[in-house]
């Protein structure tokens, strides 16, 4: 079908990368892209007002179909005029389907062609969600932008389960297209294929000409080496089409920000900003710092100096220690307003950039400041994916 | 000593009615009474920004010198400026000395004439606190308002543990006096007493006859009947010189309030409001609701139609229902936005009426609508509180 008020304009691609800065106009408003967008769970953004999301330089938030579906309940958020007005933001928002919390249900949940038989998370009862049925969720929630039902399996699975759960996706992706009425709002599909090269391609072949306005890849930044996520990304992006956004779910660290962007990305979403900063985890220009660190009790300074966030512009570092020590939840929100602003911070200069053909040496300058996960826990993490890899047999094309 | 730019000028008294509207001088403004002051233990209003007790229309608030002393520790406040400059609020700040907090440790602490041997209630490290330090402490905090060290006996003791504690606080009273050296802070003296008038009336005497600028009532509102409260309050009221402000300790339901207010009390704190907002329950003006019932589900409407709070102007009943129900923090704020909100537009309220001389009218009216504590926690409660008494013995002059 064709999407009512739904545009992806390219206004400029940047020399040696594959970076763009595009515009996407949806119902509710304008999205300049590169675009991280802040993760609303349950209809809010941990801790912080849509009001204080305006002042961050929010522009289009995520909330996801599974667990409003749960609670409140999609018939509430229905009868209260959806989504938007229900949580008091006017901007764009986008509902992920729930495919990849439904799977991340383990045990609680049995798949078979026609959709998933889940078991509440909160209450134990028991639900099917259909391509059909979660299509028909969304749009009673009424986001701009809304996500296909994929089936996302563990990349710990083997080639055959991977590919199997990548066909379902691409079965279910035509359900979904099907089920889809609303013009108002623009119906994402999702790519899938696991760490298979050959795979990611064939799904995003698959998925590309079904037609959707935007494509997501999915399953990806779920443990894999950062150089597999990044191949991944390689292939997919190279298969499709490059007038359409093209979205990675589930990444949202400064660092693969800026390497998605520079494969082609065009839309990110994390928990990984705000959940970090809970833990008093915070986002600086030479990488993370936890404030509970000693060292903070007496800084008499901001906790990044010339950040223009209202954390930095108003408190010490000493007194978001002392919050944080005190566990007094005052500290989560400073934190959580901190690290969202420096991700649309490093989005604004990454679009700038772009725009002046500049993006390669700004990323290249930045992640040489920026200290990035330990190196001795990214080869932890690579030796457990090669363990892992090694016992789905030799001889598979997995990278 | 002689308090350098604190002053208190009464501009109008309610006929038939003790109640007054003054203005208090302080080193970092006015404060117009009578007021609520909202509760920063720990420097921070719990849940709130600086900028929204601004919005909520707070003008001074309270810290508490235990809390502090402990976490982060004095010193630091001290080398980062201050409490004012630590927890970014600028206008007047009033510390409580820890007395009450001290007190309530029970078994953690152990008090003799000198002062008081605690554990703290974080690592069981212990301390010593006497008059004395206590105001050094409070100095080096920097508040506008200090409040003496006392000895805040259990009015579930008997008369003579009461009357010990008090000649304890009134010898207290005096080495802060001694003990205080920075004009630009106010002391507080404390009157205790229990729930025996005739000591009542000899601690407010008594503590009158030191000539502090301002004077608190203690050890009330701690679980003895209201009627009891309220006669305690005219006891010690009828003694406390006219043209000095008197402080309610730990009292802010709004019906408390009116009482205190009608009684000649100038000056509340509680943690009251902002802890049961914490909880979903919400000051309305026909009583308070909780917002977890399940009526709320669907309302389309804010908590209390009419209310000018950030809460009220900007969601539905239904969306903060949702909140509480999902235990997200966004919750908390905003229950405690609408709470200080309604008890600053009451006292606002009750500002106006008493220069108005229609005090009394407006309380009438206010407390036949507002439904306060089911009569049945009130009976019980009041038992509770007569076998306590007849525990004491027989014969003694208290209420």
């Amino acid at each position: 079908m064709l999407e009512q008020g739904f545009d992806f304009t390219i206004q400029a691609n940047c020399p040696n990368t594959l970076a763009r800065a595009a515009r996407l106009t949806t119902s509710h408003g304008l999205v300049e892209t590169p675009v991280f967008m802040p993760v609303g769970t349950q209809a809010t953004v941990k801790t912080l007002t849509p009001d204080e999301l305006t002042d961050i330089g929010a522009t289009i938030i995520l909330a996801n179909t599974y667990h409003l579906y749960l609670r409140p309940g999609v018939d509430v958020v229905a009868a209260l005029s959806g989504l938007h007005r229900f949580m008091g933001w006017n901007r764009p928002i986008l509902t992920d389907s729930g495919g990849f919390q439904v799977f991340s249900l383990g045990h609680l949940r049995r798949v078979d062609d026609e959709g998933v038989v889940f078991k509440s998370h909160i209450d134990g009862s028991q639900h099917l969600f259909t391509p059909a049925s979660v299509i028909q969720l969304e749009e009673q929630l009424g986001a701009d932008i809304i996500m296909a039902f994929d089936d996302c399996a563990p990349f710990t699975e083997d080639r055959q389960a991977i590919e199997r759960s990548m066909e379902r996706t691409h079965r279910w992706a035509e359900k979904c297209l099907a089920a889809h009425q609303h013009p108002a709002q623009a119906l994402f599909g999702i790519t899938q294929g696991g760490t298979f090269p050959d795979l990611r391609r064939r799904s995003a072949s698959f998925i590309a000409g079904l037609g959707f306005p935007g494509f997501a890849l999915g399953g990806l930044c779920l443990g894999e080496p950062k150089e597999v996520m990044h191949a991944m990304i390689e292939e997919s992006v190279a298969v499709l089409p490059r007038d359409r956004p093209r979205y990675l779910m589930g990444v949202g660290s400064p660092e693969d920000l800026l390497e998605g962007v520079s494969r082609g990305i065009d839309m990110f979403d994390a928990v990984l900003p705000t959940r970090i900063a809970r833990n008093g985890a915070l986002f600086t220009i030479t990488g993370r710092k936890n404030i509970r660190n000693a060292g903070f009790r007496l800084i008499d300074q901001p906790i990044e100096p010339g950040c223009d966030c209202y954390t930095c512009q108003r408190f010490s570092a000493a007194y978001l220690h002392h919050l944080f020590k005190s566990e007094e939840l005052l500290g989560h929100r400073l934190a959580t307003i901190h690290n969202l602003r420096f991700l649309h911070r490093l989005m604004a200069h990454v679009r700038q950039a772009i725009t002046s053909g500049t993006f390669l040496a700004f990323k290249t300058e930045f992640l040489a400041s920026y200290r990035t996960t330990d190196q001795t826990v990214r080869l932890a993490q690579k030796q457990k994916w090669l363990i892992a890899q090694r016992a789905k047999g030799a001889g598979q094309q997995s990278m």
